[in-house]
């Protein structure tokens, strides 16, 4: 059951440092049409990319990303970004009210999805170049600024980067949830002992990892990372942010 | 710029016609597998996936997204969901609390993006496999009764089926908007005429597409579209709905 796409997959590991070696045009433009090719919900599109090659850009989302060097140093930054801001417009332009449907929790959960399967197809996409991908979720932790140095209107937001480049590490692949933990047969696992004792066998399988990796400085188990991390309440002001930027108000 | 990942890719069109033929486990578990390689903020892996069998649950599931017959006619159908309820039995097997985190806004969007970022991994890797993939958004449409049918717990809410098998039709691929409309370089576009004269530029792409479809039945234009659908608010419900479930809370 392998074939290229499936092993490409497969292959996926998150690379933190690259080539200093910039994308050509022509990848880039490959990456975006291939983000563009993916399912949207009703055909809305709800998402925009921006592409940031500016050093000084670059730059600044680093620091606000909490100073991630490959955020500035990479072959293209990607900003995927939530947008029903053309689908106001679209309303103006056909004279239709469509502010109760944008105002949604619906139409908020439906712009996070599109701009997330777009997102993929574009990571997978870059993937299969031969080039390295990560994700940004850091560029949440200060919305606000990011509008700005991006000039981004109401009714857009930033989501998360994808730092693209040429890999210049081969970092090994970090170990997931047990498949059975994941997947579930027909309706979702009621067994609260069966439950737990997956996620007690999975963190076995994450202390052996870090064990292996770090000659046994660290022997993090998943839940005790998760529930350390969870127990820090982070970005807050998310919902207030969301909320003004015209999203998840109703 | 072309090998079979971007041709899998740029291929995708959703098929809403499947053989009467089921995936094998091999299939299945491959699929899944290929999810569960996608990136996933700091490690949380916040979806889980339950896979749909059973006919009768299925006619039930084709029932309540609105009488979409490839709902319950295809190869296998999965529900992804976005999951935090493991989150909080590792909160508990921890002694930590980490409910201000997994009902903020921030983790509900997390949540989101993960399943997300999973589903476009095994909607590519089915493809690949020669088969034919549909996200079903109407599975939000009643979401109550998806939850008792699938037995979901608090924390957990499913997001989208995914309905996948042996392709019946071939369908036209569906247009996308113009790519300098969805891709903005270094800052959002800021040229209110040129955002509108693209948006009518797609306009007269997608009534071509829809008068040579129909033969000359159906000219909508995307804006007249997108404008009518978003002038009905659809499913209301769900902020509170989502709330009930101990998300997006604070």
């Amino acid at each position: 059951m392998m074939n290229p796409v499936i092993e490409t997959i497969l292959q996926h590991r998150s690379i933190r440092k690259f080539e200093d070696r910039p994308l050509t045009d022509e990848q880039i433009r490959t990456i975006v049409e291939c983000a563009q090719a993916a399912s949207t919900s009703s055909f809305v599109q709800a998402y925009s990319i921006i592409g940031v090659k500016n050093k000084e850009t670059k730059r600044k989302l680093a620091e606000l990303a909490g100073n991630q060097s490959y955020v500035e140093h990479n072959g293209h930054f990607f900003v995927f970004c939530a947008d029903l801001h053309r689908h106001e417009v679209a309303g103006e332009m056909e004279q239709k009210d469509v502010l109760p449907s944008l105002e949604s929790t619906e139409k908020f959960m439906v712009a996070l999805i599109d701009a997330a399967l777009a997102a993929q197809n574009a990571a997978i996409a870059a993937e299969s170049m031969g080039l390295g991908i990560c994700y940004i979720g850091g560029l949440r932790n200060n919305l606000p600024e990011v509008c700005k140095l991006l000039k981004v209107p109401k009714r857009v937001i930033p989501l998360f980067g994808l730092a693209v480049g040429y890999p210049a590490q081969q970092p090994d692949k970090k170990p997931r949830l047990p498949f059975e933990h994941v997947y579930h047969e027909e309706t979702y696992e009621q067994d609260r002992t069966k439950f737990e004792s997956q996620l007690r066998q999975y963190n076995d399988t994450v202390s052996a990892y870090y064990i292996k990796r770090t000659n046994g400085k660290r022997r993090d188990t998943w839940t005790g990372q998760i529930a350390n991390m969870l127990s820090n309440p982070a970005r807050m002001y998310m919902k207030e942010f969301v909320e003004g930027k015209g999203f998840n108000l109703r």
